[in-house]
């Protein structure tokens, strides 16, 4: 267990582009626009400047505490390492391209992507190694698919029905190529075809088409990361990943190429290697953390997960102290989401924070504030589910010891197509 | 009542850059980018020509039936014109320039913004005679509310206390401008000043303050707009905004000038005339309904709103069917949000559509649906709440009987500060 990040990976996160010379730092191709345009946006928002206190920044504010999330990262690959899996870190999460080469650059196989907007947000920003976790049920989307495939010869996308594909290979044809499958077989009944001998009929019937390379398969268990106690969540995790587990043997059986056998996540990520076969974990929320995944509780800590830091806030200001136990805040559900539990209030435990308003948040002080605050006044909050709530935003603010660092664009924003 | 959309009018919205020779017409100024770089972030994610079919769109993907949506707005007119009232439209439930646009083009007296960052994508945009409903806390975003009003006269905000007042007089004075505020008075306790003396003491302030002239007051109350059935709502709506309407005279006695007395929704639209000294209302929902609109109950069917007609909805596809009684889509969280009632598939009263997971839509069948849904396939949806549904989208495809006439930028999405 390490928390130590080393210069040399620093020094690659900020790259020289982030040099102090920079305003800020924003990566050079951002959706097609250049870097001065992407400024032009940012300083609309806020004449942003490296050095300034987040505290300065205007509310709500998206921010990442770069040390924790640099620290949960090198805790991640140092885990995954002594247990011999490989991490595929789910983009789906920060939906951030900086975030993404950085994760890359520090020991990951690859990324995941959720849809095929987000993987072309990803690649046109200098992501490679995309392996896309959601089929492409559509000519559209296959044709958008195979233009990926064109630019980099490590994508990878997932497929569950023969049909489907059928139709990649035939695409894969029309744009020159052969292009790279998982299977996505399902963990409960959400995605994917169900673990059983369809899973090894399919997988012979891709490897018998002509453009189209089989890779393996995929297998995320979305329920079992939330699963309250660490051993609860064990036995559930290895439990639902066993008939996977056998149809993947299955696979190798059968002289089929079965490289890839992924799945898991950032509650799972020191339960998976114990699944036969199992290759690399998908893993998201582990560099920011959040509410729901504080819940889970963890070996060290049965109540709260311990095993990486929160390193994600968002900053609020404070629009009305004048009703009794009530402070209105900037921050609704336009920036947090409606997912529970509640935001918390870093250092404010009697607080309860609700975002259910679009664009006011409602704190209840159930117990004793640490001041009186006045309008004006920030604060910082943990949010309740880091995915959908970075989504809300055009950009993070990157920060160590409280300072801006960088401004990160939230390339894959909105992405969901 | 009149479900009448005019030539003119009609000629006005889609204005001279919509005419067929144009691939799809973006209004030219976008966040500072050309309409050609707009244009290539939307072809990006689908080449989407005039007349396209909506069902060939990569999903999820956010529609507004123009007819429909054209149809909400005149109705809205014509009723607010015979009860004596004009319109304040929000943009926080549309968040697009264009859209706008069309609200002032067709009668609407100027446009609501919630924030000051969404003020400034508006503005940006084209949009005159904005309103901000939140005050500016803070010295960076009175210093950007100064830079509002130096563009436009017709900029007018909301303050509510009297320190933030003389900030703002000051910032006027330091801009060069005399800048026009209205009074927040509490409905509730969200935001705003409570209704009392102490209202007409702080525009008495305000009145005295070198550089800002006082237009009036602001009193929105959100609670009422969902409260269910129209007898209910009314006695709430009238209830609640008694003491705001004494407050309202007492600063007409008192001299100080009172010509904006604004609030009210989609829920009170025609509610708020009773309200002595109204002037105006800030309607949202009207131009899109929702599915929390639709259980409202209205003065012709007290089960459903049947004043306007749903016009935005969500296309998704199916991406698995492999599960008894279960259908998974593309469209989570991220395509709808997690607020309730669920979503409504069109034309399936026997599905229920949770949006609970980030990526995914999960449909449990509670009866018979109108066909066998196969892979691929792809439903209709109304959004559970309009206004933080579209601000999940970048763009938004304008349909005419089916067939996509524009693809207007969500001009102001995320914009939350």
């Amino acid at each position: 267990m390490s928390t130590h990040t080393s210069k040399s990976s620093r020094r690659m996160f900020l790259s020289g582009a982030a040099a102090a010379s920079a305003y800020v730092w924003i990566p050079k191709p951002v959706r097609g626009y250049t870097a001065a345009e992407m400024l032009a946006t940012i300083t609309i928002d806020n004449k942003v400047k490296p050095g300034t206190s987040k505290w300065e920044l205007d509310t709500p504010a998206l921010c990442v505490d770069l040390d924790k999330m640099e620290q949960n990262i090198a805790k991640m690959q140092s885990t995954l390492k002594a247990n011999g899996l490989a991490s595929r870190p789910h983009s789906k999460t920060h939906k951030c391209a900086a975030i993404a080469k950085y994760q890359l650059q520090t020991g990951s196989i690859g990324i995941c992507c959720a849809k095929i907007s987000e993987a072309e947000a990803m690649i046109e920003n200098g992501v490679d190694k995309i392996c896309m976790t959601t089929s492409n049920p559509s000519k559209s989307k296959i044709r958008r698919a195979m233009a990926i495939r064109k630019k980099s010869s490590n994508f990878i996308q997932a497929v569950d029905l023969e049909e489907n594909a059928r139709d990649l290979s035939a695409a894969a044809k029309e744009a020159g190529v052969v292009a790279d499958v998982v299977i996505d077989v399902a963990v409960g009944t959400r995605s994917g075809i169900p673990a059983g001998d369809d899973v090894v009929a399919l997988a012979k019937v891709i490897d018998k088409l002509p453009n189209l390379k089989l890779r393996g398969m995929l297998s995320y268990d979305g329920g079992v990361q939330h699963a309250k106690g660490f051993a609860a969540r064990k036995e559930r995790a290895l439990k639902t990943i066993q008939p996977n587990a056998e149809v993947f043997a299955e696979m190798k059986k059968a002289g089929l190429n079965a490289e890839i056998f992924s799945g898991g996540g950032s509650g799972t990520y020191n339960i998976m290697h114990q699944a036969p076969g199992f290759t690399d974990v998908q893993v998201g929320s582990y560099l920011f953390m959040d509410m729901q995944y504080l819940a889970i509780g963890g070996q060290d800590d049965a109540n709260i997960y311990t095993d990486f830091q929160p390193s994600l806030t968002v900053l609020v200001t404070v629009l009305n102290n004048r009703f009794p136990g009530l402070l209105t805040t900037d921050g609704g559900s336009k920036a947090f989401t409606l997912n529970k539990p509640n935001a918390g209030v870093i250092g404010e435990p009697g607080m309860d924070y609700n975002a259910g308003s679009d664009e006011f948040g409602s704190i209840k002080i159930t117990g004793t504030p640490s001041k009186s605050y006045k309008i004006g006044d920030k604060l910082e909050c943990i949010v309740p589910h880091c995915d959908p709530a970075v989504n809300e935003y055009d950009w993070i603010y990157g920060t160590r010891k409280d300072k801006v660092e960088v401004v990160w664009p939230i390339t894959g924003r909105g992405r969901s197509q």
